[in-house]
């Protein structure tokens, strides 16, 4: 039933079938519906009015879109603050504090697992005195590559490099097709990972803005390239962090064309894709055509993150990238891959995402009615994937002096600045939706409008 | 009694007690002992002498030391061919074609799954949704410490930072104390990843001349240092690839002396040491009091090169190690490192690695046995640890010209000059004795000298 709410076969304000009607549709008893619908009615999904039945009440309403900043700024150096070590050493950047959380994992994880310890098992006498080969084990880039084959990308294993994460898979990107000083494009807001790579790697950045709905700005981006020689571009195609933007086709289509005109590398960090609620797009790199798409990925969004398994495809960077993960890495851990190679041939991976990306957009939903009822004028994405909301709150608001105040809450939040190399963004603020709402976390939700100051 | 005269109980040529004496101390019939008999003399390491009994045979003795270049060179950029590539992708450098081998893995690795399979089926909801703490899992870094306090280095958790490896440490060290220009010294002949790094960092190498027995010259190094710039010096002090060098304490304590006079930098390469025959030596770090010795190491050497799991600590830079760490990797897997700190609590590290030095030394012995017998003047070390034996051939053998040749025999040898920047050690050879002897190997063995052309 929630996951009739959630494909929209019950719209917001409806009516639900009446009890008898659910009893003989789903075969059950009619204590059980009624549990059902009390459960949902906690979680405010549906509510019960007299004489009338059960109704569903919230469903995501778009709300004003994040206003982007429309004047370019010159490239410039990238200097961010240690904080996203501090927000990393608590845990990871999940704006809730998090809680050692009991209960088993779900099936996925469990299923995972034993493939794992199976691959172990089998370890022999030859496996663990040799190291991995460079580009990672075959028969997961196999199956990588057949993933991808579904996503209107042909790409053969033999285009692929294992690698550990997406994190170190942006790296190895951006180290393969850039030298020190370069200029390198990326969104704004965006991902504070890129803009700790460009730091450390003495690149300078341009901030491109992004939407909250269709990602970056193609207009904006080629104003920069005219004016400025840019290296590489670095982009979220699908449900970029922090708003879940999906670029569309004809954006997709420029970009690929002025990477073209303009000889530049495009980085495409594919992490989210998988978590589509809708559907799964396909990757910008299944348009590229003279291998100037570098597509980076992994499992860490939609199965686990302590997997540290993720992927790059170089294009024509591969055999510098392949150098480049040996020299400064060596190998991957091979019995790690075999396993999750398991798990994805025997069509656990594809049941996992099924029930991951129902499980996420009904998270997505009860974190959107809850914005909803904040006092003040709060703008927020609705994104259609990726697991964060990205708000923009009143001018007055500074979520980065909230942040050490929160903390003192027990709310670890992730503020706007973060998401530039500018500073900008100090009334922006993104808010997770990876983990279910429990009792302490809708707790921790609640004291949030009155720390902001909201009113 | 292979371990007896391992451990030098019965030296070379001396008499075995007799038969009759041999069951009675090992409380086995008289057929147990003649078998064992027969198969060490069938390795060679044991001789029946008629009426007289069995004699050892085969013990290493020390052969002529390979001489080491006196003449420094002015610091160069680093360029090495895509050789070791090469060999990475036929499956690591292990100088003799590895082949599937069948079997099962030793007690060590089985006890290691069984705990690393252990901490996955103990992943709760609470694990998999978050990354690791930057540093690595805390559990694993105090079990790392409490081994290091033993060696006699009183180092804690907080000082280490867990890595994918020891050459991601080394890559770490490299990136957070130099930046590109500067100079490095090394060994020389020396170890080719660390060449391989300079180079990618593009920083400049300085090599300094290495004794088999005794490591980096310490005269060369004091003369280097007056002469040039040197921002950081990579050393293994213990058992040093290619020729095993253990370096004594007078040179470790000059080496802390020099980097204090010369705000030098010092990189320790640990990862051969917990392999010692005779014992592991203490690391270079204990000696260090004003941080500046950042220690690297694995278990990829000891334990297995599957795993992926290595530590550094960097004493001043260990902030910066740690930035480094979290921006190009984000985080390490817990539940291996949770699985392998069980397997070290247990006590199954220690039980193994007392196994693996007797093995090694095994193998090393009958690698050295049969060298001796090679037509020519050949040079070899005998190293006190580590995996590999280093050659030096008379001045008309070329290694480098032989590595295709060898290929197609079956054989993938490691080439001297992968050993340093300069092109030199064209004669120089690393054999390994890391694997088990058979039939195969020794097969490969003997085609050898062939191939090198001695006669």
């Amino acid at each position: 039933m929630s996951q009739g709410i959630a494909d929209g076969r019950w719209p917001s304000h409806s009516r639900l079938p009446s009890i008898r009607e659910l009893c003989a549709r789903h075969g059950v008893s009619k204590a059980t519906v009624q549990h059902a619908l009390r459960r949902l009615e906690a979680r405010g999904v549906v509510e019960a009015r007299p004489k009338s039945g059960y109704f569903v009440t919230r469903l995501p309403e778009p709300l004003p879109p994040p206003r982007p900043k429309t004047e370019l700024e010159a490239p410039r150096p990238v200097t961010i603050s240690h904080l996203l070590l501090d927000i990393m050493a608590r845990n990871g950047a999940f704006d809730l504090k998090p809680a050692p959380e009991t209960g088993e994992a779900p099936y996925g994880i469990t299923a995972l697992n034993r493939a794992i310890g199976r691959a172990l098992r089998r370890q022999r006498r030859s496996n663990f005195q040799y190291y991995d080969e460079p580009a990672g084990d075959a028969g997961f880039r196999e199956q990588l590559a057949l993933r991808y084959n579904r996503r209107g990308w042909p790409v053969t294993a033999d285009e692929l490099c294992v690698t550990s994460g997406c994190q170190h898979a942006l790296f190895l990107a951006l180290m393969a097709c850039c030298q020190a000083g370069d200029v390198v494009a990326v969104e704004t807001p965006g991902f504070y990972g890129v803009l700790q790579l460009l730091e450390q790697l003495n690149l300078k950045v341009i901030e491109i803005p992004a939407r909250a709905e269709t990602g970056m700005d193609m207009d904006a981006l080629a104003q920069a390239l005219e004016r400025w020689d840019i290296r590489a571009c670095v982009v979220s195609p699908a449900f970029a962090t922090p708003g879940g933007a999906l670029m569309p086709d004809e954006a997709r289509a420029r970009l690929i064309s002025m990477a073209e005109d303009h000889n530049l590398a495009v980085i495409e960090d594919d992490i989210y894709a998988e978590s589509g609620f809708e559907h799964v797009p396909d990757p910008l790199k299944a348009r590229d055509r003279n291998g100037r798409v570098i597509h980076c990925s992994s499992f860490s969004k939609v199965l686990s993150r302590d997997l540290r398994l993720g992927w790059i495809a170089g294009g024509r960077w591969h055999d510098r990238i392949l150098h480049l993960k040996l020299v400064t890495q060596l190998a991957s851990s091979r019995y790690l891959q075999q396993g999750v190679a398991d798990f994805m041939r025997e069509g656990a991976l594809h049941a996992h995402l099924r029930r991951e990306r129902l499980r996420l957009r009904e998270q997505r939903d009860e974190l959107l009615g809850d914005i909803r009822q904040w006092p003040g004028t709060v703008g927020v994405s609705v994104p259609q994937g990726g697991l964060a909301l990205w708000l923009e709150l009143p001018d007055t608001c500074d979520t980065l002096a909230v942040y050490q105040a929160a903390l003192q809450a027990g709310i670890v939040i992730t503020p706007g600045p973060l998401f530039s190399a500018s500073g900008d963004y100090t009334n922006g603020l993104r808010l997770s939706f990876a983990h279910p709402w429990n009792d302490r976390r809708r707790g921790a939700l609640q004291r949030l409008p009155a720390l902001l100051g909201l009113h």
